[in-house]
């Protein structure tokens, strides 16, 4: 089979050298074309991303050799299958849609598109229908092969999923949840070391806000054309940067409708499989989440490479004397919850005849 | 005048050597006596210390040469005025009460007696009236001039005190506290290097039992010679270990029965003024809480000092989805949280005629 | 093919616990018994590593359900092909001679038999050859079957292979070497975190002896059953704990008898095989030494799990002006440096019929 | 006495604000101009850097008030009695020069006229007669008031006064030193985190060469109004970035032409006193060169702030096998490597009667 061909918008960026990392051997995916800001292009990929390649594998034999294309040259990405968005906020807003208009399906890591009304927010084990919005969204903008997919902030991946898995038969009501977000989480350069070193900073411009909405838009359904937030729950989130390289830590507290038994919610957790792993998607964790039973953990270092990054490990569920349940959860956020985590949508896409 | 003869129980451990560090110079207490386990006994206190002395400052020259004595020998400290207990639980468990039946006033860190019904766990600011249980404390067990008082655990230093300033007028009903604790907190060697670098571990043996019920009584009333714990609120901990060296950072959403204005609470916070700093003692922070304006404040390393590191940093008040309001708080976990929080207290007792 | 059945002495303790781990799916290996302390013994080997297991991988299944042995009981390994030592030194000087002169050859991390006059020190890159003398070792000690075999200490891999690649050719005369070591090199509990958090402690106890002394073992011949040191260059080493967690980098200056230029030195690095490249031993790196050319590498962080961690990567090279040459050099402590090593030396012992 | 009127050219940047800081309560002068690029200027110095104040102290209130000036507008700060530069040296090499010629006394941290060949760099405890040179320099130059006066790099420190104290009497002959140097060193927001946690950086652009260079012309001597750098040793420097915050530490190998004892090291660095510490300058530390007994100092973090900063710490001190001495030196980078040396250079200016 031939493998499908993979452009990467803001390839030489952190999130963009991820996905060139991530997608090396990868079954189904090649990457063929990496596009960058006009001052790279020209430049073969590995001149361009020279001292300031952030991986610890080195950069792939087959990309190493592309030429950086200009993001403002659509011609040059025609051949694509799909592309990868790893623009930032402010250059995706400009680019994405003229590149779906151009046929180019996106699949997106920029919180642009989050919240436009008629792109889905997928996490694939939580909300893959969401997809059915697609021909919507063609639809109603004229286009014909193009669409814009978008991947939600990687501060909520470790709750939300254990979450979800309980909401359907407890019914969600309110959350309170201290996230603890590791470096790599800023890009790069990102958090000055002078600034984190021996400290904590209880603030991450912006992370609070995505971290109570999005989960209602994921949590949410679709109705003439355009998602419906599910307005049942509210999230509070406090938001902190730690001296940690990778993985994003949270404390959650929890009320439902219903108050699940800790039985109830062990194996809810222990059962929840998606579309992913139905499918035996390449990118998919063999589990879900993963609850450890031992009373430390999970922990940042030990845990949060558990199946390729891609696992949500939880743990220390424990009633809670305020809300009725608290637990600890814990995710990578620079794999699930981002190169990775868009992997792993486009192969969704890919098992659904989206893409390819 | 003549300084108020101080002995350290417990002096050559980490809590030990903050006593006699920060009571270098102090102008009412001279540290005269240095009791520690009998295998220490008779060595000078440099000697006992060579090898693990952990202050920045070196031992003080009054100090460097006393005789360390055994805690198993009372006679060796009958000429202290009092003595700040800095024992291992365990240990404080059978010596503190001794030294007390002896004659000797004990202010002690230990977790052993802070849920002793006739034993006042003070925070000065907070709770001075407290200190009236000691008369009947020494009645009750026949005890003429000697007493315990303890401190409470270094980890709810940082919202005990926000939360009391609007107890009275609000009635504070429920608190979901998550804490990002220093590495100092566990003594030493305390955490492992290797447990902690590059990580996060949620979990503290016992600290989140201690967060949720020693404020309880702090807040609570003396009835018939007892402490009636406050039951009419409910606090939910999740307590973490963070990288850091010092200050115990914590993150805050709460409700009162009555919901305050923002300006009511920073009013509050502003003039929330103790004994202390109406007495002018020589360790009280001149303002109790300090609340700071910036968005990303309180932070760890830049604000742990503040006053000394006697003051309480808070920051980011800002309105919670799910409870009333949330905010971050601050202090430092070895000099307010343990041996500045203990001199403190022993300055209140002198400044009430308990002691000298 | 049956597997070669492995003991692992000191199986509970951190280098025991990489054996095991690292040891899960060798092709050629298989570990069939675990051995501790009597204390531990009779608890399933999952039990006796409980809530101090410090490996990202989870116990291999095959390991958990072992029953530990005590190493007092000689008996229970009898039926091993070899054993690895994680002992202490001062448990390894009682127990590793027992277990040789009952038939089980010892592979042993331990610095007791280090300098014993007939005991080999291995990098098997380096000198395979000194297992010629096992051969002596055995008849002077009328010992049949068993036998002792040891690895250096961990901060000389970082320099040694890439000086010994010159030695040959241009007689090495004088280094001076600083090194910066990771925590993990000091075991489990290893550092308090309150020792190292924001600091470089300049001290190793005993560590700058050995880095500069062991190489004189391993680059010396045998004569009359005994090894004779190379006593024709001399090392000075200055060495450090910094805080990282795995991984020794060290920084090296050096002087040879013929002064080599520039290419001399970087085309023996590249061309530095051994006899485990040779035989395409499962643990060896396929390039031994590894020159990058980036002038801000190797770091520790990015280049420790090189080749599975078991390369020696080296960069910067340039002139000296006091000496003639100065490089910087990175090995991973706990794998090449440990455990890794260890294994590499008995898959040599196995590939020339030693054990097996 | 009115206070001396003192400019910082640079206030807003990481150095300025230490100049900010540490001049706050100095005996003799006062801050009373803050220069900045023109970007900042019209504001006031609180708002100029307001989000980006780096130091622990909060802004001087006397300082926070102040208009920020133009680099570009000489005329406002006329009525200065001299200035600090901490520009980056780009700018410096324009400015500089201008502000001297136009009457200023520079006494700067930029690298731009370390190497001019009229303009002294001084420690001041080593090489105080290097100010004579500041005469010719006004001649030659036609400068009446204004000349120029630098500081050596803050890599040098922790080594340089150790190594003088030795020179007029052993002949200093070769010296090899290896640094870890703290990230506040990379001014701010330099190193990134994810660049440095949990790693080390053996490379530091332009630090090594200015670390071999800087000594010989502080230990020079002025001919001709020049400076003839001293030939007579050699240092060869490996500089490495460590994850500290504040203090270079440095292990140092060195070789004199007679050697000298233990006793002669310990006698020359103990008496080693300057004119700072003779005229008992503000800033001076009370002893210049403090030697630690203890075998595991100096530590970064227990031994940076010593003496305020200012007093350099040594350690270990034992015979090199290679060379004939070695020993672990430790400055602080940002104090006595910055703006406290800056400080104590332009005191010495004052009691020689070259400025005020």
């Amino acid at each position: 089979m031939n493998k499908i061909r993979v452009g990467i918008l803001g390839a030489t960026g952190m999130v963009g050298q991820q996905y060139v990392s991530l997608l090396e051997g990868h079954p189904w995916f090649e990457v063929t074309h990496v596009v960058a800001s006009p001052s790279s292009a020209g430049k073969s990929y590995a001149e361009a991303v020279k001292g300031r390649w952030h991986m610890k594998k080195d950069i792939p034999a087959g990309v190493a050799g592309l030429v950086v294309q200009s993001v403002e040259n659509l011609d040059a990405v025609k051949d694509c299958d799909f592309v990868f968005s790893a623009l930032d906020s402010d250059i995706a807003k400009i680019w994405e849609e003229k590149y779906a208009e151009a046929g180019i399906p996106v699949v997106s890591n920029a919180s642009t598109h989050r919240h436009t009304k008629d792109v889905p927010m997928i996490m694939p084990e939580v909300n893959p229908h969401h997809l059915d919005i697609i021909k919507e969204q063609q639809k109603a903008r004229g286009w014909s092969r193009g669409f814009i997919v978008v991947k939600p902030n990687c501060s909520i991946q470790s709750y939300v999923a254990p979450l979800a898995a309980l909401h359907k038969d407890f019914k969600l009501k309110s959350v309170i949840v201290t996230t603890m977000q590791a470096i790599s989480g800023a890009g790069f350069p990102g958090v000055a070391s002078y600034d984190i070193l021996d400290n904590v900073v209880p603030f991450i411009g912006g992370e609070e806000t995505k971290s109570e909405i999005e989960p209602r838009k994921i949590l949410g359904s679709i109705k003439d054309g355009a998602f419906v937030y599910d307005e049942s729950f509210t999230i509070s989130a406090h938001c902190n940067r730690v001296p940690t390289i990778d993985g994003h830590l949270a404390t959650v507290s929890f009320t439902c409708e219903t108050k699940p038994s800790r039985e109830d919610i062990l194996v809810r957790w222990k059962n929840f499989r998606g579309v992913p792993q139905e499918l035996n998607l390449p990118f998919a964790p063999k589990q879900a989440i993963i609850y450890r039973e031992e009373e430390n953990r999970p922990q940042v270092r030990l845990d949060r490479d558990t199946d390729k990054g891609m696992a949500v490990t939880v743990g220390r569920l424990r009633e809670d004397p305020v809300m009725q349940w608290k637990f600890v959860g814990l995710s990578h956020n620079t794999i699930r919850g981002a190169a990775g985590g868009g992997i792993l949508i486009a192969e969704l896409l890919r098992a659904n005849g989206y893409i390819g």
